[in-house]
């Protein structure tokens, strides 16, 4: 989490563009420009998922050697380098395991085509590392997708995909301008809208959910905006026993997640 | 998470040794000089722990204020200072919230009196970020101790206390030497060893739990050690219904709080 500066300027990929600078505003999946995976999970589930377009690969020999020993194949030839090389395109910290690719963003169905199932809406959840957790856990609960906000929300690329560990290839990401529209359109097509916070009014596990189910949470510290939480049909919050009453946002999602499919099942 | 290097030295807080150099092997709260607290849960709940010797305080202005308003009283004086000078000590993303402390470690109970409740044991779980939202988790459950090797665990201390957000100030961290050895106690004082695991061999669910519990989790990728899985009673996987099969650590954490929760309760 330290240390030098990026190296190398082959990427185009949105991770790259200086810390701090702020989003803009259009959907992840109209701008231009590949994004980066990297990592063993997150390269090897993009290979395997057909509906992402590689555009360049690059391994080392011991990973390209694992990847067809696992029987994955590549849709495009691997450029073979040095571990090195592919350190030096990549944050200081970052785990790449000798594989990197530049990819195009997955496509995603618009909100009014969402019917089923779990959703989780993320208002304006910056950090990469806890969307990407929430990602992979979303895909480990087969959630149906994740609605997030255009602006104050990282986008699918770098440390949220490695984070994802393949999670992104299972879960769409659905891009939306407005949250509060976005969570209409939901409520519209006859999803139970069910914000979490630690002020919610009534314990989640004790609440009557139906599906299709959406569950919205907000950004550590803000909690959810306003608006959101008057979108809502009901803000409900997890029941704790312990000194501590506020969960990293992950762990709060994982949690709702097990808690809404239980009692959906 | 990228960019400049760290600046200021005047802290000899463990987390301040250059990136990668390996942990040595005394138990954290052998050690000698300050930890570093920074961040407004953080610090905040040090200050009202009467347990947490405060050794210098640096707060700008406005967190005075706050603390004071909030009847947080200050154990020594803080020195007030400009947001800058808290965060050219800190690493450039540290999220200080003009709040920096210089504390001891908490003292802890030796694993042979730990005796009630459930307990998380961790083996060789290495990213500061995820045991400190374990140990927030942790605190949130009332876990009644966290225990880590010293070796190959981070220190409570930065990056761990911040994303523990006042977790350590509920919940001791009991530092052994050898985990193995260090469970053979746990079992000797009546706790029932559950290991998890991707691989694991029943669901933590449907497994017949008892009090006292420790869960034992490892470390992403390489999970849990050989003679850490043989040292337990079981080994238990999370049954989890979508495309991905495995969790961020402390998301994985989180669930099997809760489950175990539910079930002992």
């Amino acid at each position: 989490m330290r240390g030098r500066e990026r190296k190398g300027a082959g990427f185009t990929g949105r991770d790259r563009r200086p810390s701090g600078k702020p989003h803009m505003g259009r959907p992840a999946r109209e701008r231009d420009g590949p994004i980066i995976l990297y990592g063993w999970h997150t390269v090897g589930a993009a290979l395997k998922n057909p509906a992402r377009r590689i555009r360049r690969l690059w391994a080392t020999e011991n990973a390209a050697r694992r990847l067809a020993d696992e029987g994955i194949s590549f849709p495009v030839n691997p450029e073979l380098v040095r571990p090195d090389a592919i350190a030096a395109r990549l944050p200081a910290d970052a785990v790449h395991q000798g594989l990197l690719a530049e990819a195009d963003p997955l496509p995603a169905p618009a909100i009014e085509d969402l019917n089923d199932g779990i959703v989780l809406a993320l208002d304006q959840i910056t950090d990469p590392h806890n969307v990407g957790a929430i990602v992979r856990t979303a895909a480990a609960f087969g959630v149906a997708a994740i609605v997030t906000t255009a602006r104050h929300s990282p986008e699918a690329t770098g440390v949220l995909a490695k984070s994802a560990s393949g999670g992104l290839e299972a879960v769409p990401l659905v891009t939306v301008t407005n949250l509060a529209r976005g969570l209409a359109a939901l409520r519209a097509s006859g999803f139970l809208l069910v914000g979490l916070d630690t002020e919610g009014t009534v314990d989640l596990a004790a609440s009557q959910l139906t599906a299709p189910l959406a569950l919205v949470l907000g950004a550590e510290g803000k909690g959810l905006r306003q608006l959101t939480r008057t979108t809502c049909d009901v803000v409900a919050k997890l029941e704790l026993p312990g000194a501590i009453k506020s969960l990293n946002v992950s762990n709060a999602a994982a949690l709702a997640l097990y808690i809404a499919a239980m009692k959906l099942r």
